[in-house]
């Protein structure tokens, strides 16, 4: 028996059939299957009919469901703690302004600096937590979370707290990263050198406190040059925390390589990423992370290179990218829509890439797959079969969400 | 005063701002607003500051609101009535099968109708009402609903009977539409004509028993021909039932103009319409209805003639067409926002689309405006501004619903 039961688990549900993802590919289907955790770890993983004949005394809770449960969703990258609302200026550019008209106008995204620089934690977290119960909600449970909208310590401070309480709020777990090196803010305009060296001395001030768990860049024309990344880079080095990068979105600067260098866990977004920085990524383990969503609203046609990706056998991760300029998901499940039309991932691919590959994504070990000892995150849909996860635009599939073993959204 | 007072109103929400949709163009936009309505129809729309200091006496029921409120939307084109579950063939065609082989496997259309006719009138509502509580969830008060999985005269009469129940038992208004010249069913491969003999024969019949409220067929080269078309338009015409039409969607069969021709309520898909059709169009007064869930899913490129319809004034709907084949919608939403992405419509546009045009795609003039004489179908919504509701791709920005005066959903 598939099971390390050595006294009563604290849960066991019955009868919904199990999509394990354990193994290389397909769904890891169990039809009627059973699922028992403990302390907050899976106990049992397999057939009811595994079980013996009267379960009912196994677990102090034994729950009769239907329909399909997968590992808890991990949403591996977002920028869900923020202030104000910019859907107007999708509406403005729907109506013919451009970047720079938006921009002139006090629109981008230096608004939303403005608005998280006025809001007080109170009230960041009052604006953002909405948005992270609805990505729960669809079965997200688990978090990343960016800064980068504060662009100074106290602001960047704030952010991150923000999403440290959003996990403690909800009870399920985030993870933090440092992307003061998202945008230049406009006391540092043309020194974004200087600006570099602020953000280097801010990072072990706010490691110190706990409120990082990794480092992240925005490299890019309208970023910073590689040479800036490098040095954020080696600042997260010198602390051992690892690295990831908003890489090759617009041109190929040469970001999947960088991310490779450093052993990074992920390279983001890579639509413009050669087969030369497809090939170090392999080299080094980096997950690619796909962010159909930016893709989407902004209609983009330049397709992340996917071919390569899958000829050097890179994971492929999908996340929300949850933001208020570019994309605004407020369901996994809806960027694992859009990564099957978009970028033909299949349903069973995309749901990999909100699960396995995300966890790997953000160095988690523990989850993103249902086996007999991994962490007890798991969602159980009202649907009749996996596949829907990646085909239906709105409704809400979830019907419970469980992280560590406890209920949870 | 704007207002019909002449008793104490059943309700009246305070506070929140309104988009009314009240005019020709703008959101018609009411920042702190006051909603009251009696006996089902709006009795105020205007400012908080209209109404006399002690608002509180003037409703049984007073509501502090925040964020805006719209009127309730109207999806004027959905299938929301199956059974089974075609989310598989989704992924079958991302791991590159064909339609052919789809269908020779037993999947597409077909198997959508094998599913119903199988499923007995409880069972087809109860695989029905989820799909169709997830449309009222993100606002949709009003809801059209089609036949055309049944092809015979007891499954067709087993979806409307179901449609009909679907609105009984959400307390909102469900239009029925007679679909069955949908698909060819097996029994009469080959014989089309004689098909549309038993559609034509059976439609007096369902009429009769209060099944139907419009008639609609798939006028395609896959579906059936202008003279078939025309033969259940002109029984439509006999009963005085208003007709509609799946036009020019793959190719322009002249669709636009046959719907103008019998002074249709809309022309659906369109994206094959000739400029000829839409100016027919525009003289009848037919509202050309948007479906971009089935755009995006099969990544069509052929826009619907925008321009041609701005130019000529026919007035643009957007419906989720939500089916289990081809358009994954369950939110009204989502596909103003696909309206968005895909055809360029404004989000003021798109929310026009799912309110004030698609009533008129229904031939209801007493909803999609919020204005003093109106049904009492509205929205609250956690928004910062209406734009948002174009904008967002999951979530659930509804807070409360509002049909005919009395919460819902
Ligand atoms: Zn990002
Ligand atoms: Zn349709």
């Amino acid at each position: 028996m598939n099971t390390t039961k050595t006294e009563q688990w604290d849960g066991l549900v019955l009868g919904a059939s199990l999509a394990t993802l354990d193994g290389t590919d397909g769904y890891g289907e169990i039809i009627d299957g059973a699922l028992g955790w403990h302390d907050g770890r899976l106990s049992y993983v397999g057939p009811r009919a595994g079980l013996p004949d009267d379960p009912a005394t196994l677990a102090r809770e034994v729950i009769e469901a239907d329909g399909w449960i997968t590992p808890g969703l991990v949403d591996c990258h977002t920028h869900v703690v923020f202030a104000g609302d910019r859907a107007r200026e999708f509406e403005q550019r729907l109506q013919g302004a451009s970047y720079e008209d938006i921009a002139r106008a006090g629109g981008g995204i230096l608004s939303t600096v403005r608005a998280v620089r006025e809001a007080d934690e109170a009230e960041l977290l009052r604006q953002s937590l909405p948005r992270a119960k609805a990505l729960l909600a669809d079965g997200a449970i688990t978090l990343e979370i960016k800064s980068g909208y504060g662009l100074d310590f106290d602001n960047e401070r704030k952010m991150l707290r923000v999403a440290r309480q959003v996990g403690e709020i909800l009870g399920i777990t985030v993870r933090t990263t440092y992307l003061a090196a998202h945008a230049l803010p406009p006391e540092f305009r043309d020194r974004p050198d200087a600006y570099i060296d602020a953000v280097v001395d801010w990072l072990p001030l706010l490691h110190a406190e706990g409120l990082v768990d990794a480092v992240d860049a925005f490299c890019e024309g309208i970023g910073f040059d590689p040479a800036q990344t490098r040095r954020v880079f080696e600042a997260a080095r010198a602390l051992g925390l690892p690295v990831k990068l908003h890489a090759d979105q617009l041109s190929d600067l040469g970001g999947a390589g960088l991310v490779a260098e450093f052993n990074g866990l992920s390279a983001d977004h890579i639509e413009y990423s050669s087969d030369a920085g497809i090939r170090a990524m392999a080299g080094s383990g980096a997950v690619a992370v796909l962010l159909p969503g930016a893709f989407h609203v902004l209609r983009e046609t330049k397709l992340p290179p996917l071919d390569a990706l899958r000829e050097h056998g890179v994971p492929m991760a999908v996340a929300t990218d949850c933001n208020p300029g570019t994309a605004p998901l407020l369901s996994l499940r809806q960027a694992m829509q859009l990564a099957c039309t978009h970028f033909r991932l299949t349903p069973e691919q995309a749901l990999r890439g909100a699960t396995v590959h995300a966890a790997r994504a953000l160095g988690l070990q523990d989850r993103g797959v249902l086996r007999v000892g991994m962490r007890a995150d798991f969602v159980q849909w009202q649907v009749g079969h996996p596949a829907e996860l990646g085909y239906w635009l709105g409704g809400t599939l979830a019907a419970s969400r469980y992280a560590n073993g406890r209920r949870v959204g």
